[in-house]
């Protein structure tokens, strides 16, 4: 066909010319014309409800919770969104993943203070009711825990699915009050350099962020995908950094204080550090990096035989926009650029999409994102000769997913 | 203060020049500086949880139930989405507004298929499991009822909240299937103009739709905000018909039926159709107009004195992307264009924004859309004076809320 490399993968271009069927894709039954009747037009149904929840048939779709660390209480751990059983970029709020380190504490809004205090000039304290009221930013944001898809630094790599592996990542709609506001408002000292924000938990988490960066870009969110914000996801109040380490976005925010440089919180010194080969540990290496997977094919689905099939994904960067994704299913011989569909954002994640007439051999599948400021994605065993043993954070490296020619898919090194 | 017109609506540039606190809108609290020990941090959290649920402390945010007509079954009628208690443009799934023409049926998606037959050379039928083996497209939308804001065609304007006047719109991220794929691999016979599309709830709901821009725009929705559809939303599949009524994007879509014309279905005889004054109904008008409504200031809220606030509210139109945003404080002596936040799609709400020094006197607010393509809002007199008494449908004159001198918000015919 022409348009499709040996590979197999197609340029976009040349499927919407040759039109789906063209590529093998058909699975439907043809069927003699008749006006079917459905079982459930025969009944009644449900009445409205005052606030929806899924079909019972999809009672399967939940966050994959596990305990990152030996279990010190409950709620310490993370839950993972089910990327693997999603599509869009959207994450429904219910599913958004969680990373706590002692649990979801129970806020009333009402009762909830910020703040802002430290090296300015004038100390001030907000209310929700009172930070309601100064104009509002909206942004679709991703946020990714520093120690997504860490899992893959492992020797043997885990044959888990593509949620599991890397499911500590989400995007939501986040709207709230820009952080550089009530920054002017209380009076920034000139010595302030950086700040500290404290979440009310009760693991009192705390980060030091610098402080330049956190006035441009942060964001006091108060609403996630519309509504206010979900008690997992910090309500009432969550310190928005759009593309730095998920911990920095505070949860529960009740402070931030402003400093001449960072506190070294236990948050950033016994986690959230990167040791390198040679003993020494990179601290506050804050952004995420440029980085992709592919969901569709990935462990845990079949591909049932040759013929067509779309492979499909999100990719993300913490320093802007994606400038574009290649995809390759002989192992990166070739590369094929993908389509993105929908709006390619900053900070966002974006689904990434690719027409794949399999020939029914093993294949390797594997997908490299680069951003507009043209980071992009290190090879696995790149991406190790970096870092000590056991070191798991800002794991970006390509993902490479092996089809057998039986269909199975699994989680290789490559 | 530069930059602010004599309404006291500032252009946004001067906002940014000014600093907040130069506008008046400073109302934290100056405090002592100290170290506070919030009570929640006493105590470890809740643990991780498979789906998560909002706050029980924003247990008022609800959809709003209503009966569209005399109750003929419990499940005959609307809710709505509470867009005065939300932000942003993305409507969570559980308050996506409901209207529903005997309610919502229980359906397994394993059981469920898609017919497509009538005038095509080859009638096909598709279980779910086949549509998911397709190339898959995302789109953020806006859908409408055509009744949405009906209730200001009366005399007396509602003294409703925003939500409950306009709040059969909502906007999603939406996954699915091309419908003009399946529509070519079931080859389009050249008699076909038209295509019936029909839902398989009790109701049978079934509307006739113009089959070139179906297949053009048409999207077989398998995912909201990532996930599967919700039940109410048409689990398992939805016709997605962009900027379109939104009865035309069929819930629990059971077939598509190619014709040479329209049917004339009930539902779109007796209900969808616009009677003019003449006492001609106007038929198969489709696509939904460009609107605006302002929802923060809206009935039911109060404006506590003089000082500074933000007006915002969403905008839309079915024709393409919103251009502007413009609003008055003054009941349309002077307009000030709003900013438009995050990014402004086809078909999609999008926020506005724009600051306001109240000087505590009696205001009129008002915002007119203009879409891509020239559309705007026509007036409230100038819109009924097109439509015969009781036509309920496609109401998209300008919104005017009266701010008194004591700060309520009421709902007027202006």
């Amino acid at each position: 066909m022409a348009g499709k490399g040996k590979s197999g993968a197609f340029h976009r271009r040349h499927l919407l010319q040759a039109g789906l069927a063209g590529a093998g894709a058909a699975v439907s039954s043809e069927v003699m014309a008749a006006d079917p009747v459905p079982p459930a037009t025969q009944t009644p149904g449900k009445p409205m409800s005052s606030y929806g929840v899924p079909s019972p048939h999809e009672a399967n779709v939940q966050r994959i919770i596990g305990a990152a660390y030996p279990v010190v209480s409950p709620g310490t751990g993370s839950s993972r969104t089910p990327l693997h059983l999603l599509d869009g970029t959207i994450t429904p709020a219910g599913l958004h993943f969680e990373r706590h380190h002692n649990g979801v504490p129970n806020i009333d809004a009402s009762a909830h203070r910020l703040l802002i205090h430290g090296l300015v000039a004038r100390p001030l304290e907000f209310s929700i009711d009172d930070l309601l009221h100064y104009p509002r930013t909206s942004r679709i944001v991703f946020i990714e825990c520093a120690g997504n898809s860490g899992a893959n630094g492992a020797p043997q790599p885990p044959q888990t699915s593509a949620g599991a592996i890397h499911g500590l990542l989400s995007c939501s709609e986040w709207t709230g009050v820009k952080l550089g506001l009530l920054l002017e408002e209380a009076g920034i000292d000139p010595r302030a350099t950086w700040m500290i924000a404290e979440g009310s938990d009760a693991a009192s988490l705390s980060r030091s962020i610098p402080l330049a960066q956190a006035r441009e870009v942060g964001i006091l969110a108060l609403f996630q995908n519309g509504e206010r914000l979900r008690p997992e996801q910090g309500y009432p109040l969550r310190l928005l950094m759009p593309g730095w380490e998920g911990n920095l976005n505070i949860k529960w925010l009740h402070r931030i204080k402003l400093t001449d440089g960072p506190v070294y919180a236990k948050d950033e010194t016994s986690k959230y550090t990167e040791l390198q080969p040679s003993g020494i540990a990179r601290q506050f290496d804050l952004v995420m990096g440029a980085k992709s997977v592919i969901i569709r094919p990935s462990v845990g689905m079949t591909v049932p035989g040759a013929g067509f099939y779309e492979i499909s994904g999100l990719a993300w960067s913490g320093h802007g926009r994606i400038a574009r994704v290649d995809v390759t299913v002989d192992g990166g011989q070739s590369w094929t650029e993908a389509e993105l569909t929908g709006p390619v954002l900053p900070q966002a994640t974006c689904r990434f999409r690719l027409p794949w007439d399999w020939n029914g051999k093993a294949a390797l599948l594997q997908s490299r994102a680069t951003d507009e400021k043209g980071n992009t994605q290190p090879t696995h065993t790149a991406l190790m000769a970096q870092r000590a043993v056991g070191q798991i954070y800002h794991y970006n490296a390509i993902q490479s997913w092996q089809i057998e020619a039986d269909g199975t898919v699994s989680n290789v090194h490559a």
